[in-house]
């Protein structure tokens, strides 16, 4: 059965009427605030801290520092990389001896008001012997960390590749190379971080709502750290205003939120505010690329070589290095490359640390290859397209597995023909006419221009469970280890049950990241919900459809494949008049006499789908800019995405994300950043300060899904679609820039902000020296 | 691995340290309180029902009658009854047209105070016109019931038997025959009645704690009666001050609370007073029976035909007609009964309606039976213990499959050497010393007698879930559908898994009765929890032992055949070192290398256990009493019980089972009852008028567990033990009291309060007519 993939998200009326789970909807008698008090300083010794004028304030339970902490491990890294030991890099949930940048926590207050608890938090006296800040990734490395251990900055690298790189490069007749700085950015979703953690004091649990991404292992962590069973914490599904990475990892917050409702007995709430969010909550993408690629004269790449400083911050969060992986493992993008080499190393600085923000490394690696592909272009007398069209895979070269692992897993480029998308593409935008109205606006004197970025985006990852249900009332339930992160994880996974069970998707009910319900679960990242939660629903659900259809068949006296199951009943197809209600056969089902060994009572069904690879897809952006070259402002007039989705799940929600992440992608490309100043002290520290695009600096945004080739490695052929928006816009809007202002020489940096623009400008129209 | 069986149940601290979890131990700010009005009248139309005063209140936020509630089926019955329909007796959660019995609830009140809701309760003003009630179910067989739409007073016969029971009576030599009246008695469990039902604003759901016995029974008929579905109920685990029966069955109460929290969005606490316990929460055990034997002159009993007529009280109660059931069924007991009748009519009253009460039917068929077995002694002319050993059936006639069906199920009599048994239980107590006692005393001129009752018990029916999982702590947790009444639920729980995982059974989380935590469960009743539940833990344990080491056969390089696991490690019995804790398999569990196709990631096992059929262990009682015939009270001064358990899995918790029982069951048999006026009025409406047997009204009580044949089938060989002290006491007592006054005819009913007893006195010695 095919559901109508039109209606409204079933998130979208709770939202509205203002009856989402947020946490901080969850109201509780016994509720109490928590405040952090952080780091004021980047980088110093920790002498002391007096909590005792705080203590003192009316209304305040407890002011805690690390020495009332247990002495548990630092907060770990959730994926390990072979190969590098992150052990002295990581984050002890209260500063102790050293504070490493400004925003580190080093102490909290609980208080039974939230402006209490702010109030004392400003009186708590920390003293701290100050060292120079370390803030060029580039330049610590080589260095050793004192207020580490003295270890060296560079925690590891990442180191990835094949073929005769130096070869290549030997032979090759024309090189092309640039240098690329992407910025720190950060997601800045609409929610403020937070959690809301209560005391039960029937059984003595802890339920903590807000947490979102890893629900499952956030709670091992917190359970190790608090040394109670795992299952003395309960993780509630909660509503969330926006994650892309940055929600729901986690951190020092949630440890020390989770201990004080566990100390103190009580609910206790943290919610950050916005210069908490700048200062506290992970940043991401700041990397300085130098790439070089080696082309024969026809334009066909030979080697592509990459070496990159990742700038991790103070501590190494709990992605490891994911995103180093991602950047380095995923640098070639959907090119044929004889021979490729690509090097992230992992320097500690005295920023805050760095985490996976929506399409990790490739916001950055696409921009850094991209932008060499248009440079090689200019060099190679060859148009952009052309240059790509000669170096991409065809359907005769696919699926080609390419010598190398990305996560321990094979890199098998399933996405069909590479060739054939661009190809596609192309004439789905109408490229020559975009090309054509800015070479015409060029010619009226308009510093208009057009890029495109080809990409190969990935998704699907690790494993997840799903238990599809139907209760005797004939409810149908779906749990999952997902989490809803407001991108319609509930309405996807309603439709992969509904369309197997023929209900509305409308009429399932979506339990997600509950970690009461399932005994393990994934989580939501890296594009992965549909592919992999989805398939594992989609499995469960198939079960309990045969369970029903063999149970009807019982009743019935028919043969289970004459059953046919619809709207909310199963009957013969010979005798379609006698319907049996779903709830009538999910009793029958739990009935003994209706159980074979081994089997469940009623009708429920656990599956695991766990992808021995990711999904591969291609996709392509196209940007049409106009610079104000008087003040070096860019404008983004027309946007378009190809996207290779496999299968498409819900069309508004698909292309809400690619249009949501296109929208993102500008930010990064053109406004968002986040520098500090010589002493490390971070200059945005409010929303003002971070300017993320409004309405009016966006065009519209066309999106085309192909749906030419289901992924193959699941049932439901899906590819993901996440991540497709937001990866290719730095990289196009750059293309764009340049071409905008014809210049010969490379960007040296995103965003793209008016100063940046200005000297690109300054530089183009200096006389050559 | 043997766990020590002697250490404190895994409940006693929380409850010996006041941190039971029992409903009212919730603690909601937003808690509300619910007192339900109640018929003073037996029978009559209910005219109407005027609640505006009582609305007027301050502090009452609501009044609710009949009209207010959704118009959903009545209470219905769990157990169906082939042949019989129950629908025109069932129950209105409030009462509609008719009342049919002081107490029935006709409206309630919620208020901010349980005070407040009470006093304004007595403000609302129910009009009712009186009919006459009927008080005597055998005197209303045969009469149409017109406040229940005229349908018979006689709901149905459960008549069982086979064999030629006229022809043996026509050819027998010796036919004995009685009458019994076994009293209304109420098992009077410590805490009232209660639920406390809390409204989730987060998801909208209701929880519900308070709920024993049939947690998902009950959630499933209260969702339908609101129309939502299932889940939308979540019944969490509580503790509760005894059940024996009474307790977590559906009532009025139960709807009316939850929805009224479904209404007002609030939490709602409802709490009976003990007056309310003895008006409207379930009576037991009100029974006549005629019974009469066939002896051939060697006393070998040819016959047995037995008709009772069941008083059920005004409606038919969710058991439907188990207790009607188990009496006719289980009438023989353990004999030897060539041909064999058992007929049970329930009849509708004008009383509270019956359930079930610790070991249902058996107290009172054992009575009615074995009663007639000394009767039989004395006409035959042989000793009470004779006649008995004569009809046994002995090893070589067991096990033997009665030509009859309990519960659908076939009665396969797998306790052993039923001969074997008693004869093993009059040397253990020394039968003849208790005799020889009596004797002495009564040729002193003291009323002292002694008393046995051979019985058959059974344990163990329908299927149990269980999950079992061991987390990366290494905790490991049981959640099973079974519900903690106060029996040792969770420390027979964990035991069964500590045995199997080599853990000490402290390490064990026991979650019962967590409607989230399992999709399907059963329930606490029948002696079934052991049997049932911990098989089903058992298995899945097992399962969990099995996936740990073939997970560490895998770490280790070792075959799953060498691998122990004891005391939270697995070790290779070659190399037994190197141990990996069960925490760290339980990760490697979830690891995607490690899953097998369609395995469920992590330490996690479930099953379901059904039992095929009861499990009927047999057992004696013993009972030595001295009857002051001036007063006519009777006092117990020795009492012995020997029981055939299978296997022991606590002895401290068996002993007390036993011991537990034969208080409650001498209390029964003396003291307990539960009379109405000639209007249909109660007449116990307080603790002081249900005279339970105290500390000083009971003797020492010997318990002699046979362990000699384990159940056949469950793999822990257990027999269950919760209802063997009951159901022979009121047999014994009677037996010996019968002897003490050297009767020659039966007593005519149980209580044997002191006007009885005088009675029976004054028939003795009257001159014969």
């Amino acid at each position: 059965m095919t559901v109508d993939q039109e209606f409204s998200r079933l998130e979208d009326h709770r939202l509205a009427v203002g009856r989402g789970r947020f946490h901080e909807s969850v109201r509780r008698a016994d509720l109490a605030h928590l405040r952090v008090v952080r780091s004021a300083v980047a980088h110093g010794r920790l002498d002391g801290v007096d909590v005792a004028e705080a203590a003192a304030v009316p209304g305040v339970l407890g002011v805690f520092t690390a020495a009332d902490l247990p002495d548990g491990p630092p907060i770990p890294a959730r994926q390990p990389s072979p190969g590098i030991d992150f052990t002295p890099y990581l984050q002890p949930p209260l500063a102790r001896e050293w504070v490493r940048h400004v925003g580190e926590p080093v102490a909290f207050v609980v208080a039974e008001d939230a402006y209490v608890a702010e109030d004392a938090a400003r009186l708590v006296d920390v003293a701290i012997s100050e060292l120079p800040p370390v803030l060029d990734a580039r330049r610590a490395d080589g260095t050793t960390v004192e207020s580490l251990a003295g270890v060296p900055a560079r925690v590891g690298t990442i180191d990835t590749g094949y073929g005769d790189v130096a070869g290549a490069f030997d032979q090759a007749a024309t090189v092309v190379e640039l240098e690329l700085d992407t910025g720190r950015h950060s997601a800045m979703p609409l929610e403020n971080r937070g959690l809301t953690v209560g005391f039960d004091h029937d059984t003595e649990r802890l339920v903590v709502w807000g947490a979102a991404k890893v629900p499952f292992w956030n709670r091992n962590v917190i359970a190790r750290y608090l040394g109670v069973p795992d299952d003395r914490l309960h993780m509630r599904e909660s509503d969330v205003g926006g994650s892309f990475g940055i929600r729901g990892e986690l951190y020092a917050e949630d440890l020390l939120t989770v201990w004080a409702a566990s100390r103190l007995r009580r609910t206790i709430r943290w919610v950050e505010d916005r210069e908490e969010h700048l200062l506290a909550a992970n940043h991401a993408r700041q990397q300085h690329h130098r790439v070089r690629a080696a082309f024969t004269p026809e334009g066909r790449m030979t080697a592509l070589d990459d070496e990159a400083w990742l700038d991790t911050g103070a501590y190494i969060r709990t992605h490891g290095a994911v995103v180093a992986a991602l950047t380095a493992g995923m640098f070639a993008g959907p090119y044929r490359v004889p021979a490729f080499r690509s090097q992230v190393h992992l320097v500690v600085t005295n920023k805050m640390g760095v985490g996976t923000y929506r399409a990790p490394g490739r916001f950055q690696n696409n921009a850094a290859r991209e932008h060499l592909m248009d440079l090689a272009a200019s060099r190679l007398g060859l148009s952009p397209e052309e240059v790509r069209l000669r170096n991409l895979p065809t359907g005769e070269e696919t699926p080609d597995a390419r010598p190398m692992r990305i996560f321990g897993a094979p890199m098998l480029l399933d996405g069909g023909d590479h060739h054939g998308h661009v190809t596609k593409a192309l004439a789905t935008v109408g490229w020559d006419t975009w090309t054509a109205r800015a070479g015409r606006a060029r010619s009226e004197g308009r510093a208009v221009g057009v890029g495109m970025a080809a990409i190969l985006e990935k998704a699907g990852l690790g494993h997840e469970n799903a238990v599809v249900s139907v209760d005797t009332s004939g409810g149908v339930r779906v749990a999952v280890g997902s989490t809803s992160v407001g991108q319609g994880a509930e309405t996807v996974l309603a439709i992969a049950a509904a369309e197997v069970l023929g209900v509305p998707p409308q009429a399932v009910r979506v339990v997600l990241s509950d970690t009461d319900t399932l005994h393990d679960g994934g989580g939501t990242f890296a594009s992965r919900t549909t592919v992999v939660a989805g398939t594992a629903v989609h499995q469960a659900a198939e079960q309990v459809r045969d369970r029903a259809a063999r149970t009807a068949a019982r009743i019935l006296q028919a043969e289970p494949e004459d059953v046919v199951v619809r709207d909310g009943f199963a009957a013969s197809r010979h005798a379609p008049k006698r319907q049996l209600p779903l709830g009538a056969l999910a009793q029958a089902a739990a009935a003994p006499g209706f159980l074979r060994p081994g089997e469940e009572p009623g009708l429920i069904a656990r599956s695991t789908f766990s992808a021995p690879t990711m999904t591969y897809p291609p996709g392509v952006h196209f940007a049409e800019v106009e610079v104000d070259t008087d003040i070096g402002e860019v404008r983004v007039t027309r946007y378009a995405v190809t996207y290779e989705i496999g299968r498409t799940m819900h069309e508004g929600m698909a292309r809400g994300q690619v249009t949501g992440g296109v929208a993102q992608g500008i930010g990064g490309a053109l406004y968002e950043d986040l520098p500090y100043d010589a002493d490390g002290v971070p200059l945005v520290r409010s929303q003002r300060d971070y300017r993320v695009p409004l309405a009016r600096d966006l065009p519209d945004i066309e999106v085309h899904l192909f749906e030419d080739v289901p992924a193959p490695g699941n049932p439901l052929g899906v590819r993901g679609v996440g991540e497709a928006g937001i990866a290719g816009a730095g990289a196009a809007v750059m293309n764009a820039v340049r071409d905008a202002l014809q210049l010969t020489a490379p960007l040296p940096r995103l965003p793209l902000t008016q100063a940046t623009v200005l000297r690109a400008i300054r530089d183009r129209d200096a006389p050559a020296r």
